[in-house]
């Protein structure tokens, strides 16, 4: 009988002729082991490592010489690169007796990329475009086939590809025969292949076997912030982030103001369009140089964002979602070219692939959500909450998901905050204040240090002090609260009240001192009554939304609560809680799930059948719409207040002790601060 | 039983219950009835003519009641527009009793276009793209699906279209919406079909119904000329031709010159690229402003042009080929976007289809022209000879066809002769010289009339007499040889030698005088003896071409001969046949075929199963390389002489009495006038 082979850790096994390589059995037997070059000893991904020895477990005894000796294709690549003690090149060795085969996890094409923070979810590697390296027959003056047609050939002879409907752009062809003859007739191919209906597609041509990676950006592009992960498209490895303001702010801060601006300005949709892609050009340039990457190189991106930001994104003048029935002008998921975003700072021929999006007010960064943390597989009832500029609420579980959208404005983002800022290095994101002596500390991005210990003024030295980001201010007002610098309706006490001078008045209201960096010539950062006014109106929508959908489900708890957002990881859920920007639910059962949209389009980006699964999940996603509903009004207003001091809420009384306060400055004065805010 | 429904001419008949509408019938009996708008009685496409009385043939008796009375559609349809008489509306106008109905041409939407000249091809209607009137649901908060998913949805309920693969352009998304609002949730939209492997397309979308025609354009991309046909998609009718020189000329007169200047000059074939885009796109507003359509019309082109013009189309380098082995870049059909070539004189998603090459010096013109004159279905062995600046030559029969192609250069289209120019009005095209007198007649474009006959001043007023073109030089060439004014070996004889006066001296060699203008302050129009020299070239290398195929079939004669070309249907088979074009035949088996290579850019235009057809033949025809061949070299030779006078040519020698003479000017003169040629 033929040699018996074993491959770990598949446990995979089957006979084989002697003298078969091994890369040819895994083959057979559909062992995931890697190959760019299909077995011609240049690509060196097929390395895999043989033991010997006495295997009882497979029943197997193997001699060291197992496997043909080593030949001069792999004496030469360890003498050039060098190959790791064990290790052989797959395609060189060949069977000859019964044999173990280790395929190390360097060599596993379909290698499981294991998330960091939230580590939920493992992302298999199938990503969209990968490489192949192929030899093409030359030209035959007399069977007259063109250069393409033959290399079409190599491709179904050599990768078993369907090369029936493959594509190639004019700008990729033109670069065809070049490359062949500079590679003596062998070149290595980036190959797209899209969602089933969509054949495959050559994106870009090398000569010769191209030792270079392929990369994707995973874009999740906010009404406030646009942030972008750039990939390795062979291990799903994020390489690179980055991110900028979103430079439509300045048509509008919030979502339905740009809206406006489209429907006041003609052609105003058209600037804010250009002025997006712009900006994401100019993240990809600073991406890539940061990477020390060719724009080349990069040949897929990923898009998740709301429905407006959609919209924008594509060109489309987005007034029909800001008025019922608020009618996306498509909603199902879109493969596009690159080039027709105008995104000109990656490969010519890059690929885009925008997640479906689930309604007119519940957009790809919502089904980006459900992509990552997967309420439709939840045994229990989850509460999924993506926090920004506009807050992507889901709820459900493996039974049935709901999902709306609640117009926070972009206060948790650090927008429309008197010292608010984007998170970054610089800006104060944790706050703790004592409530006895009402004195602050905090942390800023980039120091390890809270200001009250040593080694912090090094630490920041660099960056300063800047501002807040919205985890800070999430954290500041509630810490305000619980030492019980502010009172359950949102009013700050006067020094006199509060017994801190850090209290300080501030026309007819205060503000609280936080930070007073005037000495060294930095800002002066405090919390003002408006601060507080902001965050109010945008934890009260967060919790309407929510609220909403648990009355459409009929339950008034949920087992666990999910924070995401682009500062979601940085959320504490104990503030949160504090000031009442979730429902109520076990402390412990609060997790933060980091940035979920970004995390979604990276699953995207890096598995083809994620998309399909997303695709298919939205469609079983109930849509429930918060701007016509009057419940949500009334929950709205209900959840202005910031009610923990008075709560039932046991738990949440044990983590953080909340005095009772009420601040008597004239309910007259609170309400002409609100309706001054509401004519401004 | 229920009534019995005859349709007329296609026979089918069945029966329907009393109510059912006309269309519906046809439908289910798969007869040919048109509908836009799917039977709503909108776009009036289903009329239809009820016949009335005994129709013993079918076997019934048809009551002036069988159908239903004028409803209000047709009576408002009637008295807005103008029903003809005896006609009705197939979707409003119901069974009552057993009917015979007959489907006028211009409701058929597979009617078939019957090719004027040489009409041995019928065009049966399939384009690409047609008009869909649709009606699509409104959007519903509580299903929120895109505006496009409801078009499609209503597509593919309404029209049976499958639009799992639809794809439709970004710039055409945006204007979706809009539509769908001002046309009341109905639009029209133009649905682009590609081959079997890509999907459907939305090219374009109007609101309501719209009333407008598709347009596509038919373009023989020569390397002297560009021709362009503006045909209607619905019924294949050429409503506009235009024509304009090819801009390249400066980069080089024939294909191999262009070859070299894209090898000298680095952006060489980038210069050209963009050169012949822009005529195209000057061609492409012309023809929309002639024919007073919108450029948004315009929705599909075909291109057949030879292998150099395809590379330089497509903006690829065509150094390849220029040098053995001829390797195109790609040789299968293209289906491209009209913007991925920089045409944007048309509709912003036209598509371009651009038929097969056959091989690297055998390009899609040749294609076009087997698609049109069929040689791989006759019975007898015909050849076909495509004359333009590179000649393109098919020999076969329904067993076997060879192609190749053969550089005649572009004296057969008027350029590198004296007074030569392109086919246009004022241009000679036909000669007649008189043996006897030596003195010669003419017509040009744009006159019925003889020069010598009364009316032409008047007929060519406008005009004036400005040049001769391709089938005129050949028609003078071969007249002055019959008429004893040129001599077998190509010399024009002296004024003594020929007995006329018209014989001048012109540097050591003689020209002939055809017209002078210079009283009127028109031209002189003269045959040179370069003119002379170029003819031979250029008909030797037509010739050496054919007899070269006629070797490889070894045959030395062949059953007919078609004579095809930008000017193919003003070529004389009689000058031909003098001059030696073409090899011997009988006189009344050579055709003209007119622009074959045209008629089948408009064949692929207006059926799409043709272009499937034309991507099978090419894989048949067998390809023989000139370039390479060394006889191909001695019969060009061999056939520089015009030989006619002395040839054993009965059929021939009863048309044009050829006297035999020679001219004793001695062979130095003559060969140095070769010479000569040579180092300019």
């Amino acid at each position: 009988m033929d040699p018996l082979v074993i491959f770990t850790p598949s446990g995979k096994r089957g006979h084989f002729a002697v003298g078969t390589p091994i890369l040819t059995a895994a083959r057979q037997l559909g062992v995931d082991l890697d190959s760019v070059c299909g077995g011609r000893g240049i690509c060196s991904k097929c390395q895999i490592t043989p033991s010997f020895g006495e295997f009882p477990k497979h029943g197997v005894k193997v001699a060291d010489t197992a496997l043909s000796e080593w030949n001069s294709v792999e004496e030469r690549y360890d003498r050039v690169r060098g190959l790791k003690t064990g290790r052989r090149l797959g395609c060189q060795a060949t069977v000859r007796t019964d044999v173990v085969i280790d395929v190390p996890p360097e060599s596993q094409v379909h290698k499981q990329v294991v998330r960091k923070a939230a580590a939920e979810r493992d992302i298999t590697m199938d990503p969209a475009t990968r490489l192949y390296y192929v030899e093409v027959a030359e030209p035959d003056m007399h069977v007259p086939t063109g250069d393409l047609e033959r290399l079409k050939a190599a491709l179904a002879d050599q990768w078993e590809i369907d090369t029936d409907a493959l594509r190639i752009d004019l700008n990729v062809l033109s670069t065809l025969q070049p490359a062949l003859r500079k590679g003596d007739w062998a070149v290595t191919v980036a190959l797209h292949k899209g969602n089933q209906d969509s054949g495959e597609r050559i994106l870009d041509v090398w000569p010769g076997y191209w030792e270079g990676r392929l990369y994707g950006l995973a874009i999740d592009l906010g009404s406030t912030t646009i942030a972008a992960h750039l990939c390795d498209l062979r291990n799903g490895q994020v390489v690179e982030s980055a991110g900028v303001m979103n430079p439509q702010i300045r048509f509008g801060e919030d979502l339905m103001s740009r809206v406006s601006y489209a429907m006041m300005n003609p052609g105003g949709d058209k600037e804010m369009t250009a002025a997006v892609r712009a900006a994401i050009n100019a993240l990809a340039v600073e991406i890539a140089e940061a990477a020390a990457i060719e724009p080349r190189q990069i040949v897929e991106t990923v898009f998740v964002c709301n429905p407006v930001m959609h919209h924008l994104l594509l060109g489309i003048d987005p007034v029909e979602l800001g008025q019922a029935p608020f009618a996306l002008a498509t909603s199902d998921s879109l493969a596009l070219d690159a080039i027709e975003l105008d995104l000109n700072a990656m490969n010519n021929a890059a690929q885009v692939y925008i997640l479906p999006c689930i309604a007119g007010h519940v957009g790809a960064d919502a089904a980006a959500v459900a992509l990552s943390e997967e309420p439709n597989k939840s045994e229990d009832l989850v509460l999924v909450v993506d926090v920004g500029t506009n807050a992507e609420i889901l709820l459900g579980d493996k039974t049935r998901v709901l999902a709306c959208s609640s117009p926070t404005g972009p206060a948790f983002e650090g927008a429309q905050i008197s010292s608010g800022q984007r998170a970054a290095p610089g800006a104060i994101e944790r706050v703790e204040i004592d409530p006895v002596t009402k004195e602050p500390r905090f942390k800023v991005i980039g120091s390890d240090f809270w200001s009250t210990e040593e080694g912090f003024a090094e630490a920041t030295a660099v960056t300063g002090i800047t501002g807040i980001c919205g985890s800070g201010i999430i954290e500041a007002v509630a810490e305000m609260r619980a030492a019980g610098l502010v009172d359950a309706s949102g009013l700050i006490g006067s020094a006199a009240q509060t017994g801190t001078e850090r209290s300080l008045p501030e026309g007819r209201t205060h503000s609280y001192l936080l930070h007073d960096g005037s000495a060294e010539g930095g800002p002066v950062i405090s919390v003002t009554q408006g601060d507080i006014r902001a965050i109010q109106l945008a934890k009260s929508a967060l919790y309407a939304g929510a609220r909403l959908l648990m009355d459409e489900l009929e339950t008034e708890s949920v087992d666990r609560v999910v924070l995401a957002g682009a500062f979601g990881a940085h959320i504490s859920p104990k503030h949160a809680m504090i000031l009442g920007m979730i429902p109520d639910c076990p402390l412990d059962r609060v997790t933060s799930a980091g940035n979920a949209a970004g995390t979604g389009a990276r699953i995207a980006l890096c598995n083809r059948a994620a998309r399909a699964e997303i695709e298919e999940t939205v469609q079983q996603i109930h849509k429930v719409e918060t701007a016509i509903e009057p419940r949500f009004q009334e929950h709205f207003v209900a959840a202005n207040a910031m009610p923990h001091a008075s709560a039932p809420f046991p738990e949440l009384r044990k983590v953080v002790d909340l005095p009772d306060v009420a601040f008597n400055t004239g309910g007259d004065k609170a309400g002409g601060g609100r309706r001054r805010r509401r004519r401004g």
